[in-house]
């Protein structure tokens, strides 16, 4: 069915079910061949690129709604999620439903919550919903142009992450439970958004005292198979309430 | 007026002007007496302590609705104003309206946009509304029992006060514009929870180099006239970008 049909059989029930005036949009992050990623997923018929994204039930709370929206979409429970900033501005939606009846849901005014998400690669299934004709996972380097404000939202998202990377689970969140310590590094530096001097790097991660270096190494390739390591989640969750690197 | 009567009058318009389901809590820090205290309102009748809040007009962008609601309540404008979370709990505001209509305006589910808000204490002048009898500075050390989830925002406030205290112009904002390093230094400790070495606390601020020492000195008192300071706000700018202590 059309996009324009879709979301006018759609309108009168989500009246009754949800919150005016609010959305949630997802950015999704997931860490793949050295590559930070992102969910995205396509307007049917309009040919735009957005987030995830959906609305609050009436008897939701903001994060059963976010997990809400990420399963439907996802397939994947128990994601890491935090909240980070509401976009308000008057503007954010204009023109997009020009060709609507002033009564369609989606023609409001919506206040949207951003959360960011943090997954395990390998446990998500994508799937697309009936106002999408793609849904994929794309490089943070590559993004397309997104409607309305989500690049803002993306870009927030991004700041949020470096802002917490001493603070919050994220390494952990983000990659498979055993890693190399190059792989580590990477997901900092696309993080950081800059070289990490190598030796630094292992000399602070080493001292931090968060990660069990495992007996096993990664098999194949043609160079020395390099050591794996594991988080010890209680260390790891210790140093990140003290936070790394705040010296006061 | 009695308090019943102000709501049941005020909520026919209510409905009119605001987004339904959505209000802003501020929590309005400010520094005095080496002293971190925070804006309270008494509710009229009910005799509940609360933060300072409002709705958010249809034409409202958040951060417009926050600075409209603190400046009607301290008749200060360009206060520093960051929203921090939004709480959504679907039972937070029980049975606060339970004698009332079901159609009453403030009977809805609300989620509360937080915003934390640091103010030059000699710049405000408080301002009662109608439905409050008492609006206060309380220091953080002697909160008085608070209605629906008020001490939760609270303390989530101070939380993100505490993660920012390195990125975020916290001390200029909350500081007369001349301060003495021990003023400084008792903001720390009450914003971090904790004691500090003078010794370290010293050097550290002075690496920083964010701090211009002035020729005059803090007149009055028996002991030593202790020397003024007063922020290098570009360099201090500069240093926040950077955050200080991130050491990667």
């Amino acid at each position: 069915m059309e996009f324009k049909k879709i979301v006018e059989e759609k309108s009168a029930a989500a009246w009754k079910k949800y919150i005016p005036n609010l959305s949630v949009d997802c950015v999704v992050f997931g860490f793949q061949e050295a590559s930070l990623k992102v969910l995205i997923t396509r307007i049917k018929d309009k040919n735009v690129w957005a987030l995830p994204g959906g609305y609050v039930l009436k008897e939701d709370n903001l994060k059963e709604a976010a997990n809400r929206i990420l399963y439907q979409r996802t397939g994947a429970e128990n994601i890491y999620l935090q909240q980070f900033k509401i976009f308000s501005d008057l503007n954010r939606s204009n023109g997009l439903f020009d060709d609507f009846e002033d009564t369609l849901w989606n023609k409001q005014r919506f206040l949207s919550v951003g959360f960011y998400a943090l997954v395990d690669f390998q446990q998500v299934n994508l799937v697309m919903d009936d106002i999408s004709d793609a849904c994929e996972w794309i490089s943070i380097e590559d993004l397309p142009d997104f409607m309305m404000d989500h690049r803002e939202i993306f870009d927030k998202a991004l700041e949020t992450l470096r802002r917490q990377l001493n603070h919050k689970p994220i390494g952990y969140n983000l990659l498979p439970e055993k890693f190399t310590m190059p792989e580590l590094q990477k997901l900092y530096e696309i993080i950081l958004g800059k070289k990490l001097n190598r030796g630094n790097f292992y000399r602070k991660m080493l001292r931090y005292d968060i990660l069990e270096k495992l007996e096993e190494s990664r098999k194949g390739g043609a160079h020395k198979a390099p050591d794996l390591y594991k988080f010890d989640i209680e260390k790891y969750q210790m140093a990140l309430t003290n936070g790394f690197n705040e010296g006061w």
